[in-house]
């Protein structure tokens, strides 16, 4: 728990999966934050300040002070509120194989998933084959645990749940059900959605879908 | 240092930046290993079954069990063997800001370098252009200190100063000096260079270019 004269506050766009895992991991800690919602069209001057090298959410702004990117704002509030509900593993090798599916995760899942929204008739079937791959090759790391992690929800769980709230738009766009796929996967998902900091964190992934589109059109990207 | 009944093997290539900062940290901790040289047009089966997802060196085998990834294997040596030189900070912004500075090098400073080497004329001004802009923002972070966390040799320092052992290559193929444009990054390096751990972990420049120069000539990339 944050002490009384803590302020910390986040910046974030709803739909962001990089900014629900600062959600549920400072939610993990039991931590009172301002969320302050960005636009990426008008981004505010505090952004601009607080990430001048990528000018990206998420930003967490802890006591004045700023930490970027989300993968690292999680492991920070891992490490100034490690008591609450420890992320990441604490034997060595354990936290490698975590980083190492963090960056394996952050490298291609985001993209994996945006290829089939975007694509249409042959390049999507590819495109989708591709995103089971992916998926199929996570569910290989998850086994049979119940968490990636083990027995608790834990880092990587932080990392992976929020495409989660993506799949409706895959599966919409993609026309294709990702739970015949990769059944693992689905349920391990619908496993984390029974904690309170993950439920709270994901939007309505009908929501994600329209917010979106609209941003994917914007770009000239949908065909 | 390694306990005697500690195996630890590495594998690797000379010329690679990223299996270069896995030798630094490895001689800081002082530890003995096994280093396994990879011929990358013919991994050997150990590489693949260390290394299954990417498939790729550097690969740090610790009693059997693999860690992949540069900056994850540099984190994990410096877990496991914390009291001889430690390389992150202990202060969680400052470890926050120097993971943020080593992804930053990650996303930039590989394809910044290659892209001065592989192109010509117009091109190759607006590369050169854009490498500068690059180490002239890495000069901002270090300012005025010795090293970038500040008076010990650390984590961003091993991630950044293989980059140095390119630094010819990029010169030749790109007809300027570093040196002119970011003086402060080229002094910085040198004093890195006192280091033994860096001494004898980078390899002779001009064994890098011409090394380098065959791959990519093979790949097709040499205009």
């Amino acid at each position: 728990m944050a002490c009384a004269d803590e302020v910390v506050t986040l910046l974030d766009t709803k739909v962001s999966m990089f900014g629900m895992r600062c959600r549920i991991a400072l939610s993990e800690k039991g931590i009172q934050y301002e969320y302050r919602e960005e636009f990426l069209r008008n981004k505010s001057s505090l952004l601009l300040e607080m990430n001048p090298v990528h000018k990206k959410i998420p930003v967490l702004i802890h006591n004045g002070t700023p930490v970027c990117e989300s993968i690292i704002i999680v492991q920070y509030v891992d490490e100034v509120w490690p008591t609450e509900n420890p992320l990441l593993p604490c034997d060595p090798h354990q936290r490698a194989q975590a980083r190492f599916w963090a960056d394996f995760i952050d490298k291609k899942a985001y993209d994996a998933g945006i290829n089939v929204w975007i694509t249409k008739g042959e390049e999507q079937e590819i495109a989708k084959k591709k995103f089971i791959e992916l998926y199929k090759t996570l569910e290989g790391e998850l086994g049979n645990k119940p968490y990636f992690g083990g027995d608790k929800f834990g880092f990587l769980d932080v990392v992976l749940i929020p495409f989660y709230s993506w799949f409706y738009a895959y599966e919409t766009r993609g026309n294709f059900k990702i739970e015949s796929e990769c059944p693992k996967i689905v349920a391990w998902a619908k496993r984390c959605m029974e904690r309170e900091s993950v439920a709270k964190s994901l939007p309505d992934p009908k929501e994600v879908f329209e917010i979106y589109e609209s941003v994917l059109r914007r770009k000239g990207l949908l065909v």
